[in-house]
């Protein structure tokens, strides 16, 4: 294991409006996305992802920047950007839509809102879709405006999310389907409440928009979970692997397609609008592709979270890479998500960990079970 | 001071090709920049400065990643993302260009290079120009080809960095000239020396055109360089100051424009060719914006580097922000930059620190002489 790694901190990190709650709240360590810095871990990794499967948790996560698309052709700038039918979201209603680009290309995976007929904002993962959008509309004369608005989103996630929004926000928030979202404002704090989050235990966003509000918004939320337990927390990789959630940049990036991402299902080939990714996602269609991200379980003892890449062979031969990697308390076992060949020499699947050390690998149904457990010893 | 914040690292937050050497060195921290590990102090910040300002160091900036534009509109494409004239850029060239979008807003603040007529590499700063460039690309309709090639720079900074690039890689870099490149291979690492860097030490910049030959790339740099006392550095926040080093993100945003940000002189507003900050630039040209990026000295004990802005204020109204700060030990006074009204109360500039102290700040000059050196004590 290598050392910690020390992050210098300079305002090119931007903080979040609840910065200062976060340090008083013990934050250990953070990572950096779309140049904001993202907490990542409050008491260990395990006892969050126990809290967070168990309890409630509040989460700083102002780095899902908002990119607002606004005018008369926002809604063809936002089709134009994601094969997903946008036009079938109505106005309250979130759709998560990869956005492609000209080759297929997967550009980002956000949650797009929206907030009026052409008023959408994409919630974004960790790449400058604002410079995409922007280059985009530009690029083709759009009538539209794109920024990036004062918005920062907190997350209230784990099974009594629901008992905390209600004591937070009132009881309407019972009543709001998943993906679905309302503008309101709470003791004069302007939010966007949406059940919505980067887990699957249950629960809400809440976008902030005034950043000077946020330590009274936290302290809100804070006090009205304290009899549900509710702690700080953060997007847990142990859960989200569980889950299988996507991180962009990690598990799939420009280099993928939705169809390698396994992200058909997000996909309206044959919507009616425009879109960039048309043509070359019809010439792959009905194809297997040649490497597509699966769940995998790795054999053997734990094994601490990949810092890179962790490569894949059968036979011999090279046969793709686990993106995420940790160790799951609950099923006892090393779960990942790995991008694996399609056409792979037989045999058995082996990864090669950082200390050179090899281990085999089995690829895992939705269930997280595996056809191959006796032999990998799990 | 806060505690040093842990950085959680995973594949999203890129190793380097040099990354392995870079821990062998002993590296103590890094930041994030496109994506990547930024190495930022090795033994501190004030011995770093001072051995890059008196020897030679070797800086892994794989972090400033290329943007690859190709193709019959490479030009054409180029041009219309600065005000640069990179018409009159010769092939064996690099020029430093702000790119603004319609509003004039800076985008980023790299250095193109022009490989061939119709080839080019925009080394950026930390925003994903790349997918600026693909959207305006896809956007307009060019025919070019738009990539993030295998291509890692390395940066040998410091007075005696001559001295060890010809010991690397031969006599005919003492001949090349400042914002000249050549593209070699040395030993079969193919590369690009280039003469430039994020410094005012002097020195070149090295792009590695095969990730894999990482190691052996800068074994062979620190081993010509034992001799004049190499070591492993990075861009120094005291140096870059001091040398007015602008850092996109921090000192200038999106929010900017080159008249804002002082890079006048980088922009040649007349040029030719179409651009599409054109006319939002020259709605402003001749006019004093409304706040300058400034020199400035803050008085009083030294200071430690910012994590956030810093707000400045005269005669108790808002004047503005300190964007980067640092003590100089060669100037003997904290020297900052700052985005400072023009238009600001009479009297004495102000800062407020981070625990809430106030000191005075004066503007400086290009050689950090202060008019009211003396009120302020330095």
């Amino acid at each position: 294991m290598p050392p910690p790694f020390t992050l210098s901190v300079s305002p090119r990190l931007r903080s979040t409006p609840f910065h200062d709650r976060v340090l008083a709240a013990g934050v250990q360590a953070f990572t950096v996305y779309n140049h904001m810095l993202l907490p990542t871990v409050y008491e260990s990794l395990e006892a969050d992802y126990r809290h967070l499967t168990e309890r409630v948790q509040l989460w700083d996560v102002a780095g899902e920047r908002q990119v607002e698309i606004r005018g008369r052709d926002a809604l063809a700038l936002v089709e134009w950007m994601t094969p997903r039918d946008v036009g079938r979201c109505a106005v309250g209603q979130c759709k998560y839509a990869p956005l492609a680009d000209e080759n297929g290309g997967i550009v980002n995976d956000p949650l797009i809102l929206r907030l009026a007929e052409d008023h959408f904002w994409v919630s974004v993962a960790d790449s400058d879709v604002l410079l995409w959008a922007k280059g985009l509309a530009a690029g083709r004369g759009f009538d539209v405006t794109v920024s990036e608005p004062d918005v920062s989103p907190l997350a209230l996630q784990g099974p009594l999310a629901g008992d905390v929004a209600e004591a937070a926000f009132g009881a309407w928030t019972r009543a709001l389907r998943f993906f679905r979202f309302r503008e309101t404002e709470i003791d004069g704090i302007p939010v966007v409440v949406a059940r919505s989050g980067w887990s699957k235990q249950g629960g809400f966003e809440i976008y902030l928009r005034d950043g000077s509000l946020g330590g009274a918004l936290w302290d809100r939320i804070r006090d009205a979970g304290a009899r549900y337990g509710i702690r700080p927390g953060s997007p847990n990789l142990i859960e989200r692997i569980e889950s299988r959630l996507i991180s962009y940049g990690t598990d799939v990036t420009l280099e993928h397609d939705p169809f390698e991402a396994g992200l058909d299902a997000f996909c309206d080939l044959d919507k009616p609008a425009e879109y960039l990714a048309r043509d070359a996602l019809a010439a792959r269609r009905g194809r297997a592709p040649a490497r597509r991200l699966e769940r995998v379980v790795i054999g053997g003892e734990r094994i601490e979270p990949n810092m890179a890449f962790l490569p894949l062979h059968a036979a011999g031969r090279a046969a793709g890479y686990v993106t995420s990697a940790a160790y799951s308390p609950r099923l006892e076992r090393n779960v990942a998500l790995a991008m694996v060949a399609t056409k792979r020499e037989p045999g058995a699947l082996r990864v090669t960990l950082p200390d050179g050390s090899e281990r085999e690998v089995a690829v895992a149904d939705e269930n997280w079970r595996v056809s191959g457990g006796a032999r990998i010893g799990v």
